[in-house]
């Protein structure tokens, strides 16, 4: 592992594998259906382990990513960002390569371009749980209106309601998580028990915090976590995991080194771990990444700047110039996005590399 | 161009030529020797424009981009990162392949590792002119022993002393970059002053900020600007340039609208855009990147969050579902990397595509 060029990143394939099987056990014994995320990972390898070694449905944050996992043999396929509505012939011809390509839809404008696009589309109404950023307002009865609308439309097969709380990311401790778990969910039950005549329309769930923090998945119908094969920095501080369930690492080298400033620079910046400020609403002072020994045993450093190929690292310990430090990146999803191929480790030999798809 | 599926890069040729005409005949009429970083861009087409259309002296800020560039006929490349000393026999291979490949020393022991490497490295002493990123310090005796050093070394040839002034970003107004601009200039003669028997060593200096706001250049030998070929928001709010010399945006669709809450959701995330946050040193309400019209006016909007592929924007104008927008990134050189190619347009009219190199 030590003998790569850095900066690369690495995927811990036990920690992986571990992650992908307790949220699985977990969906099953709650009795709920499954359909991870695979934005996070965006490889064929890993949406595999996270259905325990073969095809399941999954979600997906970018056409780009549904026709790959299509082409992948992947056959059930929920499209989680609203559609653009010149996609929409996109992903009708994918959608007759598959079973099923769910879409959202959360106004009766998106609504009337589906109905205008000379297909039928399997549709989720995506409902705002209290994060506001797309979805109908739960206590809208417009909302219901739109909801009978679609299980009316002849261009439409109905699949249900459908919400993410990406406001747990914003929460402070796991009791906060909780409660933002509880929202999300009960949202979608009390507005389901205003669509009267449709029966016990699906409720799709997900966020990893809300997630992770919770025994058993309950008042719900299916779940949607992503980020939790990976894990990052932001959220074993937020306590969605502990540190050690972090499955990946960005290898980097120490380039250059200044013990008067207690200071050193290395090879990864914002390229190679992206500039997402992590849990700063808890610390402030968090960094851009948590700055560990090749072993991840966290160093008495900070990565306090990025720019485009540099790292500037705060350290109270000199970082000899060539040596190597892994960082725990703020957010996998963005940091693994940066990269061409993901270096597969385990116990610290390099076993194979996976390749992520890119793009829209 | 409005054809384009979304988020899209778009590049206005015309702009891109206009800053680097004027920024190569600033150089010519100041006597300096031109060498254009090509970190920003990363592509053959630019950097040829970069020399008004031919090959010359170029600044990268990888190794791949070394190797990209002399695959392309470049002979003369400055890679202006610290080299990570395990990374010299890859440079020593690619420095037989060109006329030259200047690395930067900025210490004894990467001086070492280069005298270790079984190889004469063209180098610059790497000097900190009050960035504080690498580089040493040109009042501590120790700076003048070591370009001594590198002097003396047989396995060195000494190129001259480099600095960056990244500092010039952290500026407020145009007085301030210009007090940056001469601190800059001012370090290297005042340390070349101490050399010697050297005679009148190099001085490599650049920033886009500290280059674009002086008439010429003086008190130097070398400039080397590189994001002045797109310029973008940043720089613009700093006043590096103007509104209108940015040559580059993100062409994204309206995916939601939520005029109750006076907010809509673009299909442009942290991966369309990068997580950059702008000037906020300026102005913390600054947001993601300027959301324009796709005439590139500015919109009474910001973009106030993303997300991997959402982008927030609190608008006080509804966005109706499927209009189109313009995003000026925040820092061009980040959103570029984030895509596989780039469509050129000319007033309005896609012309090409683009294709910058990625990875290190």
């Amino acid at each position: 592992m030590l003998a790569l060029s850095t900066p690369a990143f690495l995927v811990d394939r036990t920690i992986v594998e571990r992650n992908c099987r307790a949220m699985r056990d977990k969906a099953l014994a709650s009795g709920v259906a499954f359909r991870p995320h695979a934005k996070t990972h965006k490889t064929v390898e890993i949406a595999l382990l996270q259905h325990g070694g073969g095809i399941g449905p999954i979600t997906v944050s970018t056409l780009a990513e549904a026709e790959f996992y299509a082409d992948a043999g992947f056959r059930d396929i929920t499209y989680a960002v609203p559609i653009a509505p010149d996609k929409l012939g996109r992903a009708a011809a994918l959608a007759r390569r598959v079973e099923r390509l769910n879409i959202l839809i959360d106004s009766f404008d998106v609504l009337r371009a589906v109905e205008s696009a000379n297909a039928v589309f399997d549709a989720f109404l995506k409902v705002d749980c209290g994060y506001h950023r797309a979805g109908v307002d739960p206590n809208d009865p417009d909302s219901v209106r739109l909801a009978m609308a679609m299980a009316r439309s002849s261009a439409v097969h109905f699949q249900g309601l459908l919400t993410h709380a990406g406001h747990s990311y914003h929460a402070r401790d796991v009791d906060e998580i909780r409660r933002v778990a509880a929202e999300e969910t009960a949202a979608l039950t009390r507005f389901r028990a205003l669509l009267e005549g449709l029966g016990d329309v699906p409720r799709s769930v997900g966020s990893t915090p809300t997630l992770s923090v919770v025994e058993r998945f309950a008042d719900c119908d299916e779940v949607r976590p992503g980020n939790y094969v990976f894990f990052d920095a932001f959220q074993a501080t937020l306590g969605s995991c502990r540190r050690d369930d972090v499955a990946v690492s960005v290898l980097a080298t120490v380039v250059g080194s200044y013990p008067e400033r207690h200071e050193a620079i290395v090879d990864a910046g914002a390229l190679a771990l992206s500039k997402d400020a992590g849990p700063d609403h808890i610390d402030p002072q968090f960094g851009y990444g948590i700055v560990c020994d090749t072993a991840l045993r966290p160093l008495p450093a900070r990565l306090v700047a990025l720019s485009q190929e540099h790292g500037k690292v705060a350290t109270s310990e000199p970082l000899p110039v060539g040596a190597r430090v892994r960082i725990m990146p703020n957010h996998s999803c963005l940091t693994a996005a940066m990269y061409e191929r993901y270096h597969v480790v385990d116990r610290g030999a390099v076993v194979g590399e996976w390749r992520p798809v890119r793009g829209w």
